[in-house]
């Protein structure tokens, strides 16, 4: 019998919850080597701080073994500077960043299967002069992808971003119709191979409120998005739409939907979050490799209190675990 | 004992499902004096084509009496040209409006003490050559309302909106800090007035992603929404944010919120069509008369076939009841 895939997890900015909720989810049985990347003495020091009984098992250069509930094996990354719950230091920022690489570069080399990042802080690493825009577009950058797509879970809720963290203003321009095609390209060829679905239904919604309403409030509509899902349905994608956002997420319009692609960040995500509060799951379509990760941020000011929720970690670790194993 | 407020319900478009719907709502009981605006005709005719049992009382000059289950009182309205359920006439596009006045102008006058409506088709009005953007514009010219603002609610759930109708590529020019001003002091008030909140608490999303992250993503939170918030404040309303919208849904956030004012159509309305499908109400705040509203459209491959859902005029209805009697 197999140990099941290998998973990596970065444990993420140090004086966040990384640590803890780490902690926290080895406390489970899991159906796979699960490999933490970290400072062991970091962890350890965490664990302490929330009376945590999970069992320390630093690995050498042996593959992790099967896990088991009460042990988290470690693959160990030193941090240079000494960590302090709740406060952030720019000089554990490359540390931060080296798990990043470490874990991803293991994926590309097929030592592990799949990697989960826990939270990192933006503005330490940027303070420490790199430039971060975020996770995804490290990873992009590091797997040279030229188009990540974001795709956020929560149970049977999959939502895809055509844009992510652009101004409310900027987003109008961002809309193309070549770029909405290879991201529904992208889309479908994810929900396939890394969700199982054999011919993916994928809702596409509108722009504007109401779709445009026929063009009476908007043009982008018909003239970008509905070219877009045209040439889609053209290279065999079951995309519909454009659909108004706000009968998009109503149960009938769901229930048989795979996905659905948002524009922006806040016409998709409000109702992912209500969804999935707390389960919620941040997956990168396009790599070259298998990457899940929380929905949440650092919460500093919880760090290192054993009051941090690990339920969207332990949905991360689940929904990557799923994305390895075929159906 | 009072019979009750009276109510007034506009039936709305007849060839769609509002006299389907004002039949289904006549079936039970209701603690007031319930009138439907309409051509008896009509709703008789619909009553044979979907087998209502409901029982049709024309009004003449005398007030309604308490509504009793399984009547349905009219305050008759001639439609001009014969009505067939699915196919728009626009030749009875000013028997719509005539409603929409009779009603309105009966709650200025003090004969109603709400008025609820039914849906409208926009296109059919414009097409017979009257300008109409929608109910809530219709009367807030009709009783010379400056600014109304459009509330809607799904159980506990309120949403209000700084912009309704507007192409996405104008809404942040339309976000300015006098008019959020206004709008909050609005919203207080409705919630205050209508809702018997003694002091509501408004949670304000932010207009950009993470409500910008700092300035990152784009400047109007800072620059527009932070002013605003802080002006209400001095007023003495109890408004909080800018809050990212994908944050501000989660249930801990919304516990002790009694309404979030969103900046945009479809920044607002998915979650709240998702939590409240089936039963949402669309409120007008800021008019000088009680005015609720269902949240759908007039379905008219619906009309006349006994299948329309009456749950949000329902709704509707009761909360237009819950407005006019005092806490």
């Amino acid at each position: 019998m197999s140990a099941g895939p290998v998973i990596v997890v970065t444990s993420g900015e140090p004086a966040g919850i990384g640590p803890d909720i780490c902690l926290t989810i080895a406390e489970r049985e899991w159906p796979c080597r699960l490999a933490v990347l970290g400072d062991p003495n970091v962890i350890t020091e965490r664990a302490k701080l929330v009376q945590s009984a999970v069992q320390i098992a630093v690995l050498g250069d042996e593959d992790p073994s099967a896990h088991r509930a009460g042990v988290l094996q470690i693959l160990p990354i030193r941090a240079p500077a000494p960590v302090i719950p709740g406060q952030l230091d720019r000089r554990n920022a490359g540390y931060v960043l080296d798990m990043l690489r470490t874990a991803a570069q293991g994926c590309l080399d097929g030592r592990f299967a799949a990697m989960v990042t826990a939270p990192v802080q933006k503005s330490v690493i940027a303070q420490a002069g790199v430039p971060f825009s975020g996770h995804t577009e490290f990873l992009a950058d590091f797997t040279a992808t030229p188009r990540p797509v974001m795709l956020l879970v929560a149970d049977r809720l999959r939502v895809a971003l055509a844009t992510t963290h652009l101004p409310l203003a900027a987003v109008p321009d961002a809309i193309r119709t070549d770029d909405l095609v290879a991201i529904l390209v992208i889309l479908a060829e994810g929900l396939r191979d890394r969700f199982h679905i054999a011919r993916p239904k994928i809702v596409v919604l509108g722009l504007n409120p109401h779709a445009g309403e026929s063009g009476h409030i908007g043009r982008e509509d018909i003239d970008v998005i509905e070219p877009a899902i045209r040439a889609a349905r053209e290279r065999g994608i079951d995309a519909v739409g454009p659909i108004p956002a706000d009968t998009a997420f109503t149960p009938h319009r769901l229930a048989d939907a795979d996905a659905v692609l948002a524009m922006y960040h806040d016409q998709g995500l409000p109702v992912l979050k209500y969804v999935g509060f707390g389960r919620g799951v941040n997956v990168t379509l396009g790599l070259p490799i298998v990457r899940t990760s929380v929905d949440h941020g650092t919460a500093l000011s919880l760090a290192g209190r054993g009051t941090a929720d690990a339920g969207s970690l332990a949905a991360a670790i689940d929904l990557a675990i799923r994305c390895v194993v075929s159906a």
